[in-house]
């Protein structure tokens, strides 16, 4: 197809489309003449990757690009390619830790009790994962603004996250072809964090309305 | 405490603290002399507040800032306040809904698998709540890139979803103050999410190190 269809059937501009192409997010189209390229389904299929990343994702064109090098990359073990694709899509990751005032240095004792969760649950993560840091700058911050106590309800945070990635394992073996397995957890794992974020939501003020009362209309 | 204390104390520089008062992110210090202002406790527990939601939340100032508004409006009934607070913390909300295709359109389907969700968890959220159209965008969003099947692990998200709103709710009755309420909300919400992806990172590399063998070694 022309770029003109491609921009049709996405709903993605034909400058955006070649920005993308640019910045190497999108390979660029198959030449037919000095000034005319041909577009195939996988790229109608990965500019919806690139705005699902972008637009529900909330990802970066950076960011963006870091999946797409991953979902591109030659076969590898699988436990390793998954174990990458979800590393790599920790929020913060490559970022500097946040900065840290003179009483604040949380942090170290934050680590502390990562490692602890990480032992009691017997996940098997490895040592440093990126995503064991990203938990423990979350749990310092929440300490810094006066929640030291949230640690008490960390179990159940746990208990949920386990739910989570077992129905997230329970869908890619039973749905996801090996080829499509990379991109797959990538968008999953972007996607699922904002529909995770959004189901919160919704029980937040569930349970806010059940337990604080007010109008709380059902949606019926 | 003098701007210089401030700045020591919470890791934040001296022109970035300027910055935030010129924002209104950060109420200006009490002048003692015409260029010299007095810094309280009440500054300490903001500063780290805002850094919280733009290191480890990933908010804009402008999010901030919105965040800050409502943590302090004067009091309203509790259910609103937790209830819009909330609100106006789900991702992409305020933005325009992705662009869609012409072979796009799955938004109008996927609005409908959310109705149906809260009812059948009779969940009372207000009608055309922002949480449930982000989950619709997110929902919608999945499909596009080929998960059209995601819906069947839904139920396992919304379960993992109302075991950790009922967490947040029992950590707010047991430890937060009626004037502390939407600030602990705010903060929970934004950094509750971050530390939820965290969390579903590390258990994610372990369903996958279990399922799929390989190296996985075990942080002992």
């Amino acid at each position: 197809m022309r770029i003109g269809e491609l921009s049709r059937r996405t709903g993605v501009s034909i400058p955006t489309i070649k920005f993308y192409v640019r910045e190497g997010l999108l390979p660029a189209g198959r030449l037919t003449s000095p000034n005319q390229a041909t577009y195939e389904e996988t790229h109608v299929r990965r500019l919806r990757l690139i705005r699902a990343l972008i637009d529900v994702g909330g990802l970066s064109v950076a960011a963006v690009r870091e999946v797409i090098a991953a979902v591109d990359d030659p076969d590898r073990p699988v436990h390793e390619l998954l174990g990458e694709a979800a590393e790599r899509m920790v929020p913060g990751y490559g970022g500097a830790p946040p900065e840290e005032g003179e009483d604040g240095g949380g942090l170290v004792e934050a680590r502390k009790r990562v490692d602890a969760l990480i032992q009691e649950r017997e996940w098997r993560c490895y040592p440093g994962s990126p995503a064991a840091e990203a938990l423990a700058i979350a749990l310092a911050a929440l300490e810094s603004v006066g929640h030291e106590r949230f640690g008490e309800v960390l179990g159940a945070y746990a208990d949920a996250a386990e739910r989570v990635a077992g129905a997230d394992l329970e869908y890619v073996a039973r749905h996801v072809a090996r080829e499509e397995l990379v991109e797959s957890v990538a968008v999953g794992t972007v996607l699922g964090d904002a529909l995770f974020a959004a189901l919160r939501r919704l029980a937040q003020i569930d349970a806010s309305a059940r337990h604080f009362g007010g109008k709380g209309e059902r949606a019926e």
